[in-house]
């Protein structure tokens, strides 16, 4: 018997998991949902605040890697996005965005070649901390005759990047200074742990004192001469206060378009509030134990770095475990029929690294499929 | 001014992230690497192990999801592969691979006609813990004309899939036996829990008690007329007590391929031993914290469902928390001379997560890029 078929149809692939106009149910799980509504009214209602403070909206696209999202977001007004990795940009950069910024530091001659070749079609916004990094930026955009916007970080609390004394920044403003072809485009600061505190007064006060160190950075700066055309930062958590603020000059959230379980269960009691978009949908496909049920989704394509997804329907299962492949989840009433083949909806624990998981967003409205977005850069990491 | 850029060229794409022939230390980070020569290692010792022990190899494709993989593995004596999902299993169906079993459970009308699509072309094999998957099989069958194995599972103490009793088992075995276009098989019988004791005599222990489990069953159908000729099972952790157990006419292991630092922190003094193969290769891109590091690789490249990876070289590192694309890396000893560009070696936690984030494997052998594979299942988890 020979060991490999020979015969076998160029063509077999697994079947497309819907189509457009169908009934949500016909989905295949596991699938990533978006509740089109829920992300319209995010997208617009973040678009509103940031009118309505008269700052700038970069929408972070590290949350969604999607082109059709970050358009959707460029459509009500926002500059252009953010984007974590120079690979993670090309897909945006190939689409059209026009204004892209690097939110984060990168090192090594690959992809400083990369943000050469990005900045011959795109206004490129590039993030740095050390003066090492500027001058392989700087040498990279003399000899290519490319111009790069550079904006050094500055630690307002996160302690992760970003340098963290004035002297220290200005030794990076300098740098930047000594290169023609690098423009000194401001600060990039932002405190991702400010996003997250649970209590609203105590996130307003984290973002105050975050806002408060920026400040200084740019008063600093100021005191210098050195003016900061962009002050750029926050997140979802903390952007109806540093919209406010009058410190920075664009807003950098992300997960606002999705929200998750995290960001759900957070202390919301302003003006600006999020409704949960995304959904992952699985079947329970198993049911060999009492009280238990196991469905068709576990590590593979949920992220648990924030714990457990939540169940959203129905509102009797718990998931507790996840696998590799399985969900474990609790029935929680006394209600013990056979759920075999019974379709659920969870909430992530984390949108960002969920979404990476996936090739597509199966948007719906009123149970219906409306549209299929791509992923476009998932797992575009360099 | 136009809001998307109107002549951005098409083939505008992030650069590949190595040529083959290469240094290892070219590549672009991050980057899943595999060391070939532990590789080959860890297949061949598993295949001769099989071999000695007269047990079929049934690899499970749901750790390494790559065709190259799978093809390395049946070259190495391997009878074919285990799929934990229906469409993982459609590109090694289409590269030719003739017999897949697919460990898992499934509900639903497109499921099924993808395991009746899939079995038109080649040698599968199911699990099923409940009649109405029989029921939904055996119809489709019937109606397509195209013949399937089925196997019932049974639960030998994992607590998750598969019936816990005797009459369950019987009663599957007798819902096959009224469709014939199924074909019983025999059993589907794993203990995934048994595969991470810590300690080797636990590990054995767990082993026997899972064995014994299986047996009970396998003696009870044999009273019954209903003989086994699949008894399949068993994975890395287990695999060297299960193939010497007499129980088992096949092994499942998956992860042994690469190893992870899970799998690597338990106790092993067996004759059957693995190498690390599997690293993820990162990249200091911020220094700017005293005594910290932060790297390129956070939960998008890695899976910390088992813990944070583990820093192979250099040694003097510690990687002590995943945002979502940076690592934080503490330094440990007093050296502390500035590690900007400095490249990482991570054995990842868990290594099934984790190559599910990446679309390719790149094989070095001596420091030299000597393959680039793809991740061909990677995301299709319907």
């Amino acid at each position: 018997m020979e060991t490999f078929l020979q015969n076998i149809p160029s063509t077999l692939r697994p079947p497309a998991p819907v189509e457009i106009g169908r009934p949500l149910s016909t989905v295949a799980t596991p699938a990533m949902l978006l509740d089109l509504d829920a992300f319209e009214s995010n997208l617009q209602g973040m678009a509103d605040w940031a009118a309505r403070h008269k700052i700038k909206l970069r929408p972070h696209a590290k949350a969604h890697k999607s082109v059709a999202i970050a358009e959707a977001q460029i459509a009500r007004g926002a500059i252009g996005i953010c984007c974590q990795k120079l690979s993670e940009a090309y897909p945006f950069a190939a689409a059209g965005v026009r204004n892209i910024l690097i939110s984060n530091q990168f090192v090594g001659a690959d992809k400083v070649a990369m943000a050469i070749e990005l900045s011959r079609y795109i206004d490129l916004t590039v993030c740095v901390d050390h003066p090492a990094q500027i001058t392989a930026l700087g040498e990279a955009a003399k000899a290519s005759g490319n111009r790069l916007t550079v904006l050094p970080e500055v630690d307002i609390g996160q302690g992760r990047c970003g340098v963290s004394t004035p002297d220290d920044l200005m030794h990076l403003v300098s740098s930047i200074a000594a290169y023609d072809m690098l423009h000194f485009g401001g600060i990039q600061a932002y405190h991702g742990g400010a996003q997250h505190n649970a209590s609203w007064n105590d996130r307003k006060a984290a973002a105050q004192r975050a806002a408060d160190a920026t400040a200084a950075y740019v008063r600093y700066l100021d005191t210098r001469g050195v003016r900061c055309a962009t002050v750029t930062g926050s997140g979802t958590g903390c952007a109806e206060f540093d919209a406010a603020s009058g410190v920075y000059t664009e807003l950098q959230p992300g997960s606002y378009a999705f929200m998750d379980k995290h960001y759900g269960s957070l202390e919301w009691h302003g003006d600006l509030q999020f409704q949960n978009a995304l959904f992952i949908a699985t079947t329970i496909m198993s049911t060999a134990r009492e009280g238990r049920a196991v469905c068709d989704v576990g590590l593979k394509g949920l992220a648990v770095d924030s714990g457990m997804p939540m169940v959203h329907a129905p509102h009797t299962l718990q998931y507790i475990a996840a696998n590799d492949e399985h969900g474990i989840l609790e029935i929680l009433n006394v209600d013990r029929h056979d759920r075999l083949g019974e379709r659920i909806l969870l909430i992530p624990g984390h949108c960002d690294p969920t979404v990476n998981l996936y090739d597509q967003f199966i948007g719906f409205r009123k149970n219906v499929v409306e549209c299929i977005w791509k992923v476009d850069a998932r797992g575009l990491s360099q």
